[in-house]
């Protein structure tokens, strides 16, 4: 019989699927009176559309393959087919809710900018309810579907095999994830930066229109790219790391063999926290009243994240205390509000560092006065201070949980103090659907300020753009969201990864850890190799583009000369699919590398440097890649944001005011192009970087554990040799 | 008795300073028969010796109360007054040998420009041997007061104390070294940066006037600073890395209770080294001639290079295989060997990625037909790419001289292997005579190029040009060099650490070393606490930069409207001391934050996280700091050639040329300028801080151990202080 919780953990989700079904069809079910609005807006959705499904195609094959090879390497190693069958299964369907939660978030968000845009007809209130409505429905779909997936794999897989062996099944969920998370991330990145690059570039510096010129052949590829690096991209990065999360903590309570309660905390949590995000989204509605409409209607959205999280403890807090003894439920709620408290606090600080209502923007904006070389390094600068309070935020969630769980969690110790880190990341994690309905609301409110723009809708012209703002606001702190999700997803399969390895080799955990030391030549190799990919990966997504974009600059070029675009009569309308085309098939030729550097260095160094030279690259991944990535979202939203407050505000040196088009202005945009990739490519893509190395270690522990276990010198015999071949 | 081999230790070193004496004279000696160009020589020269003579009074208290505090740590620890006050006297003599080895370099190279410029008149061979013997003054006496200093500290204290005691009473040589190494670095750097910002912010760009133009009162500020970053700064952190490896391979010797064959062979490699410098330098001499003068040049140069890696192999396996059993030599031999190759693959990788005869500068320029940021984007790009080749070199020579020294060093094994990867470093940094000879040249011919700019002499312009040209690319080349030295000593030193703890706390090894595994969460937390101490210490050393440019672009901006300095008859003329007093004092007063928490980042960390959470940021701070080093070196140097390409050689676009003054050169020039701070300031103070977390690490771990030993939960103590205050 189902445990009355679980049952819960199946209802909810499907709920939150319900509410999202019905915020989808009733944005959707919205008639715009305007027919150009929504012509144009479809033209965006359906590229968007087209991309992610040739995106989806291009994986599938891998996708094939890495399930079969999934296969064969668990029949190898525990030779059960049951086994196999249930990890390759597990695989796929991360892989495929993955791809569905981009899916259905794009579908809607794409398709809600023309709504949004005609509703603000009837005044702020209504533009933003429909514009967060469009949102829930990512955030919401993304949240039930990975709470689903995974309790349903906990469901079936602990009734068919015995602990760990269930969890051992279940974990390649968050590889499948994963896949194609680091997919959406990189290759999307890489489109979205070389659309935007390749149409400015001919459009607004060489032939000098407008920027959303619909003249522009690469003006709908640009769109496309904002949609699919903000929605898509965003919404499969937190998937990943919430499913990451998830399984990571059921894989540890399975090693750790914890009490039954304690298995389920995880799921427990995620779903508690649903209901109350389920809630907390209902705070956005009817009308925004008061004198500055903006900031009331910021008030909502803050009043909507507040209330999830606020409830969110309540119920958790209840539970805890319910189901487990005094102490433990202390622990366990402490270690859940860290978790929340960590997502507000990271939030407030890439606000801090990338808002032009503080300080670090502000002086970036005022380095432009005396050249561009100053603003970067400006920026740069600040970058790399913004992911100091943000580590230290992490350090201290996760030294305090830690602390807590090895106090009172049992078995207490080093396994108690490392669930009550699971936890604390799973508190953040389950914040997801909040954050994400927060974050999405966003592109749509810039799509509709875009369409708004394009149809000459002057009237509500004042509302979108106060929509668009918070919406900017609310895209660039979630960066710091997922970047910090990341992080804590990674840390946490990262012990999983060992306890697995560990637990395949069957050597007691004393051994192993004394194995583990930090001075063995083959951790420090490894970790070194391990900044070395982190290095090599953010090279090469920002060289890829500069690359796409130069083809696209080559083919508007030959439009603009061959079909006569610019003169006052053109001959023919721009072919905006060819240009999506191209952009296409560059980003996705260009994932290439760095994507499968992602996914096979991994394996290259478990089996040359065995299991210890593994766990030291995946551990220099993380320490290289997680500030790295804040270093660069967050110097990208500066540079953003001080154009444009200087665009907006204006800056003032002694007495003389500069604005849009001065020298200053010229300055920032060299810094704002800079942070184009920086912010949207090679940063986010860091994200799925740092969970894919230890997603498909994970996977293929049992197979590097067996290699490490014949040999177990796996690491000195590849050395030994090159020594031998030296001489 | 004193071994044979102790007595040429000492010899050599003294060779090595005379034969820097004699040269140092005969430079000196000339009089060149052009006053202006000794006039404005001086001006520099006596610039630059009032900024050092500045920078070491003011970290002069500092030393004094850690020589103090050094003296009561040890005598508290040790209770014998002798280890106290050998432990004060050896960070004393490491400072004071880094402070006049600085001071040397510095005299020599900057009084040398004038002469340089004048035998430029009897042709090539003249002046490249000028101002390759001034050159040969810095590495020379560099390397020979590193030896000697050691060398004798070693037979001191090993005549007076046991083994390992006279090894830890020596180890604060290497903090002394570093404190005026992070001094150099840091307060050099910005001084360096913000004078040639802020002369080229006012002069070059509002007044416009050329770069080196005597009416600009920042002019002698910024040539002095070329002098302060690139010698003295060049010298005191390869000084730095010599001692540093030089002493952890003794500490390391020392507490494995190695042979004495094996605790004097680092002593010994760098000796016969030094003797191979001696003899390659002097093939820097004659004629140069041939079609192409400036690859004769270049050739001789590269020669002086590889007579001292070839000679030096020679010495180094005859002395292995005379004083040590047969795979026990092969494996010294082959390690020295590697460290070596280290070097020069080090000097290749950073040529191809900074110097615009290879691909990737080349790149980047064409990038500036796009705009300025595409030059940011590429340029960062292939920086972080650059970091990857190094970082393998490293990994293979460690790996391989581990391997070997655990099969055949004895005690063979984990501790024989780690003497390997020391022999390693010992071996790279034993050329530190012949690098820094052949980098000091640069700063030579450069400061020679613009006297004969400055002071008219049109008919040697072709060769100061040649010879400076070829000088930057070994000043490029050379911080390779300094990142991957920096790197090794810094790595030795860690482990030296590590050692130097578990000695002092008397527990077996193994349990120290299964209490060191990479999963406790001291070492997760220090290493992020690592991470983003590199982080804040980067962005406080860029922003410094810009904050005292502001103050001396204020300065001159007073200057031309209190002097009128710029009209046809000046009022007067500039006040270049004041322009220089200002640099300097907010370089030293901006030293302060980043300085400090490079020294008080580690102890806050090891009281409160314990000796492992200590070893858990060392490691933090090596696996971030020296790839970012390398990023941000070659970047610079990438920037700075590509504008250089654009200026000599010119690029075409579709038949189009770019040259000096054109758009794209515009935007190379946006790069250049970002790189100066990244390349000059930044980058080298990334060497001394992943050195000083160790020498200050090392220095108070006999502390660190006693407190870890008192209180072994040192750090969940003070986390459980925090959980509890939480509640």
């Amino acid at each position: 019989m189902l445990p009355l919780e679980l049952l819960l953990a199946i209802i909810i989700p499907i709920i939150g699927l319900a509410l999202a079904g019905y915020n989808a069809a009733s944005v959707l079910g919205i008639k715009p009176g305007k027919k150009e609005l929504t012509e144009i807006n479809m033209l965006i959705a359906e590229g968007a559309k087209t991309f992610l499904m040739r995106e989806y195609k291009t994986i599938l094959p891998t996708g094939i393959v890495l399930t079969i090879l999934i296969w064969i390497a668990y029949y190898f190693i525990f030779h059960s087919g049951l086994m196999a069958g249930l990890a390759a299964l597990a695989f796929a369907l991360g892989a495929i809710g993955s791809a569905i939660a981009g899916y259905l978030g794009m579908y809607v968000t794409t398709r809600s900018a023309a709504k949004t845009a005609w509703m603000a007809k009837n005044g702020m209130g209504s533009a933003l309810s429909t514009s967060f409505k469009a949102g829930t429905v990512m955030g919401l779909s993304l949240a039930s579907i990975a709470l689903l997936i995974v309790t349903i794999l906990y469901m079936a897989y602990s009734l068919v095999l015995p602990t760990p062996l269930w969890a051992e099944a279940l974990a390649p969920v968050a590889f499948g994830a994963s896949l194609i998370s680091l997919f959406i991330r990189v290759a999307g990145g890489i489109y979205t930066k070389a659309a935007d690059w390749g149409a400015d570039i001919v459009g607004k510096v060489e032939a000098g229109i407008p920027e959303d010129d619909p003249r522009n052949p690469g003006v709908i590829a640009d769109n496309v790219g904002d949609n699919v690096g903000d929605c898509a991209g965003m919404a499969s990065d937190v998937y990943e790391s919430f499913v990451v999360v998830l399984a990571g903590a059921l894989l540890l309570a399975a090693v750790f063999r914890l009490t039954s309660a304690l298995v389920r905390l995880s799921i427990m949590v995620a779903t508690l926290t649903l209901i109350s995000t389920l809630i907390g989204v209902q705070v956005v509605r009817g009308e925004v009243k008061g004198k500055n409409l903006a900031a009331a209607a910021m008030g909502k959205l803050n009043m909507a994240l507040y209330t999830t999280i606020i409830i969110a403890a309540i119920l958790v807090a209840i539970y805890a205390f319910l189901a487990f003894p005094l102490m433990e439920a202390m622990a366990i709620f402490i270690s859940d509000l860290l978790g929340m408290i960590t997502a507000v606090v990271v939030l407030y600080v890439t606000e801090y560092f990338t808002h032009y209502t503080f300080p670090p923007v502000r002086n970036i904006a005022m380095q432009a006065t005396l050249s561009a070389s100053n603003v970067i390094v400006a920026g740069y600068s600040y970058g790399l201070l913004s992911a100091v309070p943000t580590i230290f935020m992490v350090i201290t969630a996760l030294g305090i949980s830690y602390v807590l769980g090895s106090m009172f969690i049992p078995p207490h110790g080093i396994e108690g103090g490392i669930f009550g880190t699971a936890i604390a990341s799973v508190g953040l994690l389950s914040l997801a659907g909040i954050v994400i309905s927060l974050d999405s609301y966003g592109p749509v409110s810039d799509n509709a300020g875009g369409l708004v723009e394009m149809t000459g809708m002057e009237d509500v012209r004042e509302i979108t753009d106060s929509l668009d703002a918070i919406g900017n606001t609310f895209k660039a702190t979630t960066k710091g969201y997922a970047i910090a999700s990341a992080g804590l997803a990674a840390l946490i399969l990262f012990i999983g990864f060992i306890y697995e390895v560990v637990e395949r080799m069957g050597i007691p955990l004393t051994q192993a850890f004394g194995e583990l030391m930090v001075i063995d030549p083959r951790i420090i190799i490894g970790a070194l190799v391990g900044v070395a990919l982190v290095y090599f990966f953010s090279s090469s997504t920002l060289a890829s583009v500069g690359k796409a974009a130069g083809e696209l600059v080559e083919e508007i070029r030959r439009q603009f000369r061959t079909k006569r675009i610019l003169e006052l009569w053109p001959q023919e309308k721009p072919d905006y699919n060819k240009a999506i085309d191209i952009v296409t098939s560059h980003a996705l030729k260009n994932f290439l590398v760095p994507g499968l550097s992602a996914v096979i260095v991994p394996i290259i160094v478990g089996l040359a440097l065995g299991w210890i030279g593994l766990v030291g690259m995946i551990f220099g991944v993380i320490i290289a890649g997680f500030p790295r990535a804040l270093l660069m979202a967050n110097a990208g939203g500066a540079w953003d944001n001080a154009k444009k407050y200087i665009e907006i505000e204006g800056i003032e040196v002694n007495g003389q005011k500069f604005g849009k088009k001065s020298e200053p202005h010229r300055n920032a945009v060299v810094g704002d192009v800079v942070g184009d990739p920086f912010k949207d490519t090679t940063g986010p893509s860091l994200n799925p970087l740092i969970k894919v190395v230890n997603t498909v270690s994970i996977v293929f522990a049992p197979v590097i554990a067996m290699i490490s276990l014949i040999n177990p010198a796996a690491g000195p015999l590849i050395m030994h040799l090159i020594s031998i071949l030296m001489i």
